[in-house]
């Protein structure tokens, strides 16, 4: 018997203090029907994110927040199930934005691309084979131009792009050092990314010391999403050459007045390179990243932590255990089943909450 | 009547107060003979460069200085008058450093380069035909790498690498706007360099609002050779893109320990490049380089300063005249006469002391 009713989260309230289960409201409204040029997307996954807390609140000076009544926006992976648009069709898997509910209607203006299931596990499309991956890879490998032999440093490493960076450097054959924040990401970073070396920045009393001795025969390339005093210290041991993407500023204290060491002296002594990244710049490239970073997580070289919720009804406690940092790796909320024959879920290459 | 005589100018004491003409001592010698291997270089120009303030004094830390008694260092251009060496002969233009005497004898490893007369004036070898013009034309088109319409930027903007960046830059097709110190310098950017615009940043009570007006469409290229508050106002001013070739940091005050604003928040949100340059790296263009700069020399449009001094026996005061800033352009010494048949003297393209 098909579906005849589409069920929706939305947005009822703004946070107060913090946010809680009674801003959003589930509903029910008839399945839509798609028009001239419009085609029927069922929601598979839907991706939860830290920006959504910035999403649902009236902040002066950022863009406008989710209307109240309106469905929740958010990323998701869906397939096609009924199409009157020349470039799609019943079966298609696509990633786009069609928020939090089960069903949508799409003219394809909030498709971002299809999807291949031959790719791999359909949930990494959201994470190690969707924008995720694509950063690590094509911002260590456009920007940090890795070559075998190097020493690759990498920042938040055992983070989604982080300890993504770092196996991808691995898989080069470069040495691969990581910098997080806690001992528990330290030994993921050791026994589950394969950093050849890990530090935990906040337990280290000489940072630049340890990672002198980290790093015997200097840094080549360094993965950089923070910058700040982790950032200071990785400079300081900068070969002739080296390659600085920077990706990320979350460890810059003080916004645009933040002050810090000149690293003019330094790029100049080793003729080195601090380059700005962004992945959407370097979408000619998209194929050929998605073949690797495919081919790398079927034959189990690329790890990756996924964190999956069912129902659309837990959407709500799903994004508050994110935003109070208990997810155990990317958290998708799984809508809607996978279609028939799809290929093996990430439990396999995953790792699960439990034996995290 | 063939010369007999080496005439030599000794470092007898060092600097005090300051460098005066008795700390050196202009000595006689017989002309030296080349042995198996050698050659004889009779020497023509001279460079009198500030680093010979360095060269001259005891500082801890520093390079060995010169000692006492012995003939005084200094990179020259000479013609080799008799050869007992495979690679050289009778004729040929060699820069090297011979220091600062008449005649040398070298087994050729403290000669840097054989040069073409054909490339250009003889003198010019000393400084745009020399490492002066390689290090702005490498930096610029290795590292800068400026497109047509480009808004190029350069600090220094009227000195020696500065200038022949500005000049470079025009050829390439961009529009080139100078920083300078000094209202006479600021002239000789427009007058005589031929930048689209130019600020004296010394007089600016807004150096970034008046960069702002200057660059109305961003700045593409930014030729850093000076860092610190300068370079400050010129980063906030870059487009998405943007290369900043870290070529000198004389701006930076505070040596190791100078701190200023992080810029990675600008180069991420540009996907900006700051990058190290030392022309030395560079030396596999060095063929193609120096063809650009000699052919736009000879046609005229590049140009250059040059403050030339006659006599050996006037080396000291020549430089005391540098270092205390009194210099036209790129301070020589003619120690000898060039070579009969010579291409024209600097004279047709560079700029007279008395025009200045």
């Amino acid at each position: 018997m098909p579906e005849t009713v589409n069920r929706q989260m939305r947005l009822i309230a703004r946070p107060e203090a913090g946010v809680t289960p009674e801003l959003f409201e589930l509903s029910e409204t008839p399945l839509p029907e798609p028009g001239p040029g419009e085609f029927l997307v069922r929601v598979i996954y839907l991706s939860l994110d830290p920006a959504m807390r910035g999403w649902i609140a009236e902040a002066p000076g950022y863009q406008e927040p989710v209307p109240l009544g309106e469905v929740m926006i958010g990323f998701t992976l869906g397939e096609v199930t009924a199409s009157n648009h020349p470039d799609y069709r019943a079966g298609d898997i696509v990633y786009g934005r069609q928020g939090w509910q089960e069903w949508a209607v799409s003219d394809g203006g909030n498709i971002e691309r299809k999807v291949d299931p031959a790719d791999g596990p359909l949930s990494a499309a959201m994470h190690v084979l969707g924008m995720t991956g694509l950063t690590a890879y094509l911002g260590l490998l456009e920007v940090g131009q890795p070559k075998a032999g190097d020493t690759v440093v990498v920042s938040t490493a055992a983070g989604a792009v982080g300890s993504t960076v770092g196996q991808i450097a691995k898989i080069k054959g470069c040495r691969t050092v990581g910098i997080t924040g806690s001992g528990e990401k330290l030994r993921s970073c050791l026994e589950e990314f394969g950093y050849d070396a890990a530090l935990d920045y906040k337990s280290e009393r000489d940072l630049s010391g340890a990672l002198g001795a980290a790093c015997p025969d200097g840094v080549d390339v360094y993965f950089d999403n923070t910058g700040g005093e982790i950032s200071d210290a990785v400079l300081q041991h900068i070969n002739v050459g080296a390659r600085i993407v920077v990706c990320g500023i979350i460890g810059i204290k003080g916004g645009l007045a933040a002050t810090g060491p000149r690293p003019n002296r330094q790029l100049l002594m080793k003729r080195a390179r601090m380059e700005g990244f962004l992945v959407l710049d370097h979408m000619d490239r998209l194929s050929e990243a998605l073949g690797d970073l495919s081919a790398w997580v079927k034959d189990g070289r690329l790890k990756y932590r996924e964190d999956i919720v069912d129902g659309l009804e837990n959407a709500p406690t799903a994004l508050i255990r994110l935003l109070a940092g208990g997810n155990k790796g990317k958290m998708l909320l799984r809508v809607g089943a996978e279609p028939a024959g799809s290929p093996a879920s990430g439990e396999a290459v995953s790792f699960s909450p439990a034996s995290a």
